[in-house]
């Protein structure tokens, strides 16, 4: 990068400064065909009468592993170190189930630390994929602690759930995929709406729209309980600690550094819902399209009902971003 | 038909003479066209690997009015008798919304007769559509005296839910559409299984299958605790009263007489499963396809599954019938 590009990401935190480039997510979706799914575009008309809008839902759901995560993960261990034998990571989500997933596809070992209270579904995941998994006490120092320590004792690389470019390459990808598709169906979306945890998705995302469709809006779709990215990216300062409150769990990650510069440069803005928004677009979803998708995947939908003048009238694309989810919660999450 | 006709339907009951041929499945798929869905043919390498089969979904969940219903119900309200004014019914399911549904598109009013115990959901269902709703006490003698004196005073025109020409013909179309879309993907199945309640759908899809591809086994598939269809086709008598005991609430009603004479010449078998069979399949197309399908449309799979001999190495297409439950039951449908 050169310092007279207009779209040079200026560092704040010094592990910035290894930031992804677009070619990294073109690079990524050739790597990656054949290994994970071209997820569907799903239309529903019940969701554009609820909306106003034109609504296309790219469903990462019907991924492998059944989140968006199997594409960083997959381009991540694509790109591993030669001889690298063993890869590692801590996760209480989709993240662990997608690492454990990809290295097996791949005849490599890999370990994931999980919090001991992590649900037995997602234990039951990551086992299911082969990988070994040692459990820790529920807090991010033990987590962090135990997977150094994992590391120096297997020589483990390490593949972060968010903060790496080639997981934010990988996830990128879906917005490659949902321009490619949507130009097959003859049109350019007005909006790409992708929620944000972590950010490795809605970086991604600002990172391919900006090289390839930039008249398209990414907005990031963020719950008002864990509201970090909304904070970060409207104070410019990247806010690292919150207490998230909200049921969409994949979201209650903080922001990572590279996500935060990428998405600074890329993203048009960042909107919250409530609590409300996110079960009403649930109940949507679950009730209309009959696709069983998690909490965190509705965020996008409740950006739409709740903001609904940002919309109207529009082409918006919303990334479902995946399926897994305890189903005896289900009726507890109804509106 | 003619005496020598091996084909031949020899009817049992008085009104089963008046019978649908397969031309009437082709007429109706050239007549819904663009009105109802070409329903999408889902696969999942998750259920090719608990089966041992090739599973082939297709998916009447995501059939306007989330069940398959619509197409019987379509076919039936564009046959009407020119002049028709109102149709009516009684139905406690996805049959009173399919010709609610059906007969708003076509402008024509439409009363539904519901039993008071009905789900909230049917009947908020019913009522969207834009039809009256006329509510007795829940007992097939109150539904139907309730229906004959509606239609006393209004003159409404009669769509029976399963025992009808026009709608078995309607239901067939889903199996001329399985073996188009097969064939556009490279081959014919090896089997067919459509659960059987009335016999609507297994009814239409016998006629069609016999018809257009005579090599592909029709199997029904049945609760165990519902298994009228199955003591009927094997002892050559219909079976027109039993007390239904079975989660799939869409298969209590016991066999048409049509259904039955159509059944007989043209469906292979008929198999039962039990209550835990369901209840596995369910899971299972819930967690590994992330479809949203009632418990009657897990029936098909839970066939394979219970019956794994019939099934291993063939490409099974099974019908996903709908997708319309209570969510509040997800938890205590769990295996």
């Amino acid at each position: 990068m050169s310092e007279s590009n207009p779209q040079q990401v200026r560092p704040q935190d010094s592990e910035a400064e290894d930031l992804p480039v677009a070619a990294e997510v073109f690079a990524a979706a050739q790597r990656l065909t054949g290994k994970v799914q071209r997820t569907p575009i799903l239309t529903c008309r019940a969701l554009n009468a609820a909306t106003g809008a034109e609504i296309f839902l790219k469903s990462e759901h019907l991924q492998k592993v059944g989140a968006f995560k199997a594409r960083g993960a997959a381009n991540a261990v694509a790109l591993l170190p030669e001889g690298t034998q063993r890869v590692a990571t801590h996760s209480s989500g989709n993240h662990g189930a997608a690492l454990a997933w990809a290295a097996a596809e791949q005849g490599i070992a890999c370990s994931v630390v999980m919090p001991e209270n992590a649900p037995a579904a997602k234990r039951a995941a990551v086992a299911a994929y082969g990988a070994d998994i040692v459990l820790c006490e529920p807090t991010l120092a033990a987590r962090e602690g135990t997977l150094a320590e994992l590391v120096a004792e297997t020589g483990a690389h390490v593949v972060p759930p968010f903060d790496d470019r080639r997981v934010i390459a990988g996830q990128g990808t879906v917005a490659q995929e949902i321009i490619g598709q949507c130009r097959e169906l003859g049109f350019t979306p007005d909006l790409i709406v992708a929620p944000v945890g972590g950010g490795g998705l809605l970086a991604g995302v600002g990172l391919a729209v900006s090289a390839l469709a930039p008249d398209i809006k990414v907005l990031g779709a963020e719950p008002a309980g864990a509201d970090d990215a909304q904070r970060s990216f409207r104070s410019g300062e990247r806010v690292t600690e919150q207490t998230p409150v909200t049921i969409a769990d994949g979201l209650r990650t903080t922001l990572g550094a590279r996500n935060f510069s990428v998405i600074r440069n890329t993203v048009n803005d960042i909107v919250t819902v409530s609590e409300d928004d996110i079960r009403q677009a649930l109940a949507l979803l679950w009730t209309r399209t009959k696709q069983l998708v998690e909490p965190s995947a509705a965020v996008s939908l409740a950006a739409v009902l709740a903001h609904p003048a940002r919309f109207r009238g529009k082409r918006v694309a919303l990334v479902l971003t995946g399926g897994n989810m305890d189903l005896e919660t289900v009726g507890e999450l109804l509106v």
